[in-house]
């Protein structure tokens, strides 16, 4: 996948339809939908105030949470990708 | 739990469906339903415009009580975990 | 009470159920409904953008004035307890 | 009155029930209804960013005008006393 | 008139109610009704968070123009006068 | 055209009504409707909160293309000004 | 095209209207509708808080995407150009 993420956003590929990572599981509700992907690329950080950048806390590889709802939906090959802000990441999981 | 919670999220395993902790009791209301939960994991804090991690005020293990609607729940093995901000916290509860 | 607040939040008991405090009157209206309250324990104050803690304007013991639909309700031994952010506090009562 | 407002708000005893001050006539129209007030006390000034204290622009005994709806009423020996914030004070009154 | 306006606020007279000024004309439409006015007194400026006033751009006898539907009335001696935000004037007039 | 803008703010003369600026067109949708003005004058800058100007980017006689909706007419000799904030500017056209 | 954004601004030429870019398909749903560009021109950056320029992190040549309903469409020689902020840019596609 081609894309760069500007600013601080990242790109994941959504990986999880059946909502289940080994032995956690993210229940859909009438408030939240939490899916899984894995971070393909990452922005450079978004430029604070006084011009530096801000560090990311994802790296490309991780796999992460996030709700279903946020972002922007691109295809390559069947797969299915997010542009989401760094900020829209619910948590990462440890391998 | 192999969650890890990004900038200044936590995650926190619900342990009190009976609302009481000791002798303090969380009443539900038409406004608010505070509940119990135990800290498992904290993020490594927020970026400030700085440049720097802004310091976290809690701790694995720590009881805190927070409202029931905040956050995104995640399960694993019958437990259920919320994934929220710290400053969704109401207070710790001293042992 | 063994609860503690964090950041910029307080814990207060509710004392004043019939809206006066020695000669002070809190009227009820259409539009506001204040209350009596008892500092009980004081967050360690919010962190700024630069790290360091914001000092806070109360102390355990202060008698204050809020909004009654502010913060969180807790209960313990018949005794009603409220947890709210500190810019919640309307003003002190001097003794 | 033993109020001791916090942070940037101010007390004021209502004053004006006559929509006059001297020759000012503050007019009640759809969407203002101005009235006026004396300074009783003022808070220590709201805390900036850096920890500062940012400092107050009344003191107590001025006579000032505000907007009938801001801030929080209050009654002691047939006053009325209103606490709000400082950014609700529209001018002074110069003698 | 002796109301001194606080902050970032000014007082200015309504000198326009024929919608002229000298060769200008301030068409009412649907969305806007600009007028204009004198200053009559002008507030000590801002506090910024660092605690420093921020210096105002308008002094009295400055004739401005500004939408008639902001801030508040008094009325004095048969003359109407606005208090207003200094960031409610849209432009000064050259003599 | 007598107007001094204030702050950030630019005074434009209209001067596309024909929605064309050479080759340029400006189509009208239901969502947009961009014009052509010619700037006439720019405001001192707005003051940041450290006290200083910041400076602008457009300068009298600059060619702007702007919403149709932002800002406050005036009129004067049959020509239709707009006081807008230089935010509002879209782009200049280069000669 | 010889227009010059201002600010944190640029102005691309919509190259996708068949919603593919190489083996990357850009799908339509509901919330969403991603399509690309090309950036033509870039502002010189906003101007920060502090006064100076916050650089940009796109240059002209760069294919970008971004979604349908940002900025302001200009045409020029049938062709379609959009002026948006550089933050409604949501990645650029490396070649």
């Amino acid at each position: 996948m081609s894309l760069q993420p500007l600013q601080d956003r990242i790109l994941a590929e959504v990986v999880s339809a059946d909502k289940k990572v080994g032995s956690i599981i993210l229940p859909e509700t009438a408030r939240q939908n939490p899916v899984t992907g894995k971070v393909i690329s990452v922005g450079p950080g978004k430029i604070s105030e006084s011009g530096s950048r801000l560090p990311m806390d994802v790296t490309a590889g991780d796999t992460i949470i996030f709700e279903n709802n946020v972002g922007t939906e691109v295809k390559e090959d069947d797969h299915t990708y997010v542009i989401m802000k760094q900020s829209d990441i619910l948590a990462k999981i440890n391998n």
